[in-house]
């Protein structure tokens, strides 16, 4: 079937000049109102008005336009419908057959400062019930709801002669009710904010697609990234195409480096896990302190760097296999110096920001939603041993309880000089992540256990963990305690002579 | 101001009786049509039907009934400004404050067997428009869209004599966005699914909430759970209430079971990581087989049984402590056993089924979306080695790299008859996964070393992994391959004499 009238109202129109000579040449005759009808008339093409269509006048500033029985019923008709043709025909509607309408993007108003009266104004009320009645209808109708959409619609009108075909109106209909559900996912993320409502009884997350991924986790896997804001703050600046797997590392990274003080420190990471940190001033004394903890597996991981990496740092990283490298910012001649390999990724995350405060687990059939856990210690630290710690090594018990909050658990972190020196991480038994942290100290940097500190994500169950860590040389512990055991575990720490400090405050992560 | 007139159209009524004396008691006139207005003149009401008021009849089946200018601006004029004052006057419109309207549960139909074009008629239009206006008007209009309000509704009449608080329809307002994002995005995943569009430039992920939980992944964290279908299918028999890593736990769990044949297998779980599997027919000895792999660190964790769980398995159950034991199904007397641990959480996943072909992961303002990894071998497997491996063999290895891909990376996993013997996880180098496998199986079931099996989730990218493991008397090894060093590898599997086959497929989980 031919398209005979077609409804336009569009808030960005730098398209339709393309389109309006093709739907000329169809003699396809348009409906319109507001903005977009004065835009048609000035460009010479043949336009009705929808209030002298409709006979009722637009109003309340343009909150009502289109929202009329003889626009609906143009639209929502069954046309097979033989008693769908009656009721049309006894109101003298037409049938609009195409549906040109797009959304104003709402997500760059929420970041301008607009006040949250003025935003609301922005809600779209017509333009998301246009699209959703001819999305519905797309047996008969065609929706165009994005700008992105035109030049597949004039081939098709070309191909169909002045038709378009059920499938390209179906893709279109899917097209534009994902719009919609984005649009008032949106607005919806906003308002319960606003009212302070985490966990709304109905939910639903957004994202607007970046890229279709090479692959997934895996090979057999096809992936996408979205992003949930305008500009996600990532660059890349060189190499190749990044993979799932690199995201999910870079997200660690910045997650890391995110925790410490402005253009300090250095992350190693491999598997999504740090496999060496480091919060050191100087991004060389960083850099080689995170790879010191192990040299090994960081070849091919990624390297992130809070600072701006100097030549000096790129001639260091050159020499070691990384596949990617996120930073701050490269001066000039360090990134001349990385770029001379081919492959290197290079990821500069100057106006990278977490935005998210909710994070999300997927569950098959379920998924949880939660606090992002951002909160470092939740409660005031105790020292619950007899020997209490210096300065230093209470900067030191900082650092390690923070990294600590990175590594999959059970996670346990020795730490020197604001070095990790060994990292116990993914384990079912907190004697065993003990025992791979120590076993890694022992292996690259035995000279720098004597007198470390040591991190554990959670409560130590029995004393075994502990025994180990003060066999290898270990001064001082930090933990959530709130174990049954606590007494058991200071009491061991007390005959061995070292410090012990109780959080209050577990860190997780799986 | 006091509520003068509201708009009625629900397609669940049975909670209007309720609300209707007390919208009489405030003098709140009612518009409403077909079927609402039919049940409302029926339990003597007074009640104005739309069609009169707008003198626009019905039509096309309900299509098109309240889609009209004088209800849309009876929602959307802004009581204080005096040009939509003038506006409304001039056309006779009423004011409508206040919107009581539901939208048809889609996700019903959605369950039920009706063909793709009867569906697209369940599809609410007025609707979700009703709604969104209203909700955008929240200042002068309440918006009701869900009977679970009516309450809520009744006692702010009540308390604010015939109005309603800014606060309340704030609180309204942000749940009905919530409600129409989620319903489109129900449509959406269900027109995308249909037109095989797996990545759409704008993605919702939607979910109803189950319920909040007493925390998160740590205290110091709120959390909730939310459902993506209607029927979750697991069942709590007894115990504690679920927390947020019992919940993580359990899926992991699950994933695992249902990599099983019907009935067959047993699984521990501990940070949501495998910590024994097996898969022999006998549950019992499937138990023993699971918990003889780390019988310490099974403490505390969840297990997961695929069949009935008889009582003889009950009493061996519980002379462990497990947080957890998820179950095909308990027999009367095995419930029995296992209630008699007044802490211990018992559920049935007897309807338990994973629907989500779909897996995302939250990276601070980005989400990945992929494939779930569902396919074990995406390619033929091959035998590398000059050694071929005997069909029982080959039974332990496919066994192995199914453990293998539920293990976090990397991932070594040493199997004999049909159990786990070691499992090395999440470690930033494979030799170290190596290591950790084989301490695991040395300290706990060192007999059955020898002549065991080995599964690894990615390549071998050294020889030094496959010699650790040779060396402990591991005679068979299962690897995707793809390394650069190959053949390195396979010379290394040659000289030992033992058996390396290769998958071409790769199984990371992170």
């Amino acid at each position: 079937m031919k398209i005979k009238t077609a409804i336009i109202s569009v808030s960005d129109k730098s398209n339709l000049k393309k389109l309006l000579p093709i739907l000329k040449k169809f003699k396809i005759k348009i409906l319109s109102s507001g903005g977009t009808y004065q835009y048609i008339k000035k460009l010479n093409y043949d336009c009705t008005e929808i209030s002298n269509y409709t006979n009722f006048p637009e109003m309340l500033d343009g909150r009502v336009k289109t929202l009329h029985p003889k626009i609906y019923g143009g639209i929502l008709n069954v046309r097979k419908n033989n008693k769908h043709k009656k009721d049309i025909k006894k109101e003298n509607i037409k049938n609009i057959d195409l549906v040109i309408v797009d959304i104003y993007p709402f997500e760059k108003k929420l970041n301008s400062r607009l006040s949250f009266q003025k935003l609301i104004e922005y809600i779209d009320i017509g333009g998301p019930a246009l699209i959703r009645a001819a999305a519905k209808n797309f047996n008969d109708v065609t929706i165009i709801s994005s700008l992105n959409n035109y030049d597949k619609l004039i081939s098709e009108l070309k191909k169909q002669k002045g038709s378009t075909s059920y499938n390209f109106r179906k893709l279109m209909s899917a097209e534009a009710f994902s719009l919609t559900a984005y649009y008032d996912s949106l607005i919806s993320g906003w308002l319960n904010k606003e009212s302070k409502i985490k966990f709304p009884k109905t939910k639903t997350i957004h994202g607007k697609i970046i890229k279709n991924l090479r692959y997934g986790e895996n090979p057999h896997q096809s992936a996408s990234i979205y992003s949930t804001m305008d500009d996600v703050g990532l660059q890349q600046l060189h190499g190749k195409e990044l993979s799932f797997n690199n995201h999910n590392d870079i997200y660690s990274s910045l997650n890391i480096l995110s925790s410490f003080k402005k253009k300090i420190g250095v992350a190693i990471i491999k598997h999504a896990n740090p496999c060496g940190v480091s919060a050191k001033k100087n991004q060389l004394v960083s850099f080689d302190g995170a790879l010191a903890c192990d040299p090994i597996s960081a070849f091919g991981g990624i390297v992130a760097v809070n600072s701006i990496i100097s030549n000096n740092l790129a001639n260091r990283i050159n020499k070691k296999f990384f596949e990617v490298v996120v930073a701050k910012g490269f001066s000039k001649s360090a990134l001349k110096i990385l770029k001379r390999k081919k492959n290197i990724r290079l990821i500069k995350f100057s106006n990278f920001s977490f935005i998210n405060s909710q994070h999300y687990l997927f569950l098959g059939n379920t998924f949880l939603a939660q606090d992002s856990d951002s909160v470092l210690f939740a409660k005031k630290i105790k020292i619950v041993t007899q020997k209490k710690p210096s300065i230093k090594q209470i900067k030191n018990l900082k650092f390690a309880f923070n990294v600590c909050k990175f590594v999959k658990s059970n996670a346990i972190v020795l730490a020197n000089e604001i070095s990790t020196i060994g990292i116990g991480s993914g384990q079912p038994s907190r004697l065993d992540s003990c025992k791979i942290a120590v076993g890694k100290a022992l292996e690259f940097v035995p000279d720098k256990i004597k007198g470390s500190v040591v991190a554990s994500d959670a409560f130590f169950p029995f004393p075994d963990g502990i025994k180990h860590l003060i066999d290898s040389g270990v001064k001082a512990i930090i933990q959530p305690g709130g174990s049954v055991n606590d007494q058991d575990v200071i009491n061991a720490a007390n005959e061995a002579g070292i410090i012990m400090a109780f959080t209050g405050t577990r860190h997780f992560k799986h």
